[in-house]
């Protein structure tokens, strides 16, 4: 686990600032529940109208929230100017998401100039148990001065 | 391609109660528009209530229906009993997901009896046009006898 | 399958010289067997020294050698000046990797101005038979002006 | 980090038994440096017959190492019978491959009866110093009783 540097002070407040200017996460009930230096986590609660057919998280929604937890930990070391945007991910499903309430945590591993990579891991949270249920890892650009893009 | 020949001859009423069980589909206002063997599609419209802060439809939403689609391309070839577990899958973001609609299309690269591989494509689609937003590569578990787990 | 017009008529011997400068590539008897614009095919023998445990081709070299025919699939397309380095990849690995000979190839999806993506496939070879035994996907980026970074 | 429980006793030599019947880690000067339960370490140097265009190692050989890692840290868990079998992989190359040796480290994250999951780090060391280089996330599945696949 490494220190990092945010290049911007208002980090915080401009990663907020963009989570909240995306709809889905309102939809889904997902939170901002922690955002430092290269680290970012989501709290979301089980929601009926997100499961797949046996009634566990649908593993879209899994991957919704780490998403967003990967993207937001890169995008908060980024300069002030830049836009973040998902080139890829990949999941792993280890146990059903199941339980009462959900926590998404994302670290970066790589905080290259144009290329960035987060690992986020996803818990069922069920009092003081958390169990792991998923892992994603992510591949994110640093967008500079593309019209239309911010935050 | 391959022509793969459905073990249960009813896959596609299994497929389609399946797929209604999914809460999410209908939250996210999905439609199941094809189910062949092997080979499932599904479809949705752009809604404001799953964007990221682009507007354009986040890419968590795009993996939740990609999938489905490449979840339930597997379980039409499974036998009767089985149910269907996602156990990882990877995306790659192509092209901002902007547009009217969307159609999410997965087909079985590799049908195996205990571990399936299907691949699925996201486009965009706006009147006659489509355009190539995502790939997936999803890796299925089928499940047999599990207490429980049922399509 | 989409045609691609590359940006230097002399894509080819840019391909086959830097596919040369990969010593890798002779250890493990890879020869460049097909190069159009997006596409390129490896092919290799069975060589007992690349196997794993039970005698197959390791997997590690089953991605190698997708890994470059992915590469220079996007390098393919790429101007004369750049350089192509590989941001991630990701194989499934559909059959053991036995029989005489592999086909590896591998074609471009998403031919981006900084970032491509290519899908590769494995095949064994054996006489005319051709057996799929893995799939990759890979993410590529576009250097350009990088010191002492060459094709 | 978690404390896992081997299966096997012998879990120790039936790794290293199975390590040194893979031919290909011999050909890459590739060894076993560390095994514990649910963890692998493999140690190598810089050899100029495995590398890349442009003189770093090659990204296969980083996937070839990290994938024999994190399918024996895997291994160390199983049953004294059971066979082991990567069913994928992704690898997300983080720093080029250059240095004096590398150190290929996994753990794996899901001890689960049919699919585990293990993570890999591989490390640039020179002296004293490491650098992280790339990361890879590997489904592994436990083969029992198949005819002919022994450890």
């Amino acid at each position: 686990m490494s220190d990092f540097k945010p290049k911007d002070p208002n980090f915080k407040s401009r990663v907020a600032d963009s989570f909240h200017r995306q709809a889905v996460m309102r939809t889904i009930g997902a939170e901002l529940t922690a955002v430092t230096p290269g680290r970012v986590a989501i709290g979301m609660s089980h929601a009926a109208e997100l499961t797949q057919q046996h009634g566990f998280l649908h593993a879209g929604i899994v991957a919704t929230a780490l998403d967003s937890a990967c993207g937001y930990a890169a995008f908060s070391l980024m300069p002030a100017d830049a836009a973040v945007l998902t080139i890829e991910f990949k999941v792993n499903l280890l146990a059903p998401a199941e339980g009462k309430g959900f926590s998404f945590e994302a670290e970066v591993v790589k905080p290259g100039r144009t290329i960035m990579v987060s690992e986020g891991r996803a818990y069922c949270v069920d009092g003081g148990a958390r169990k792991l249920l998923a892992t994603m890892t992510a591949t994110i650009m640093v967008v500079s001065n593309r019209a239309g893009l911010k935050g």
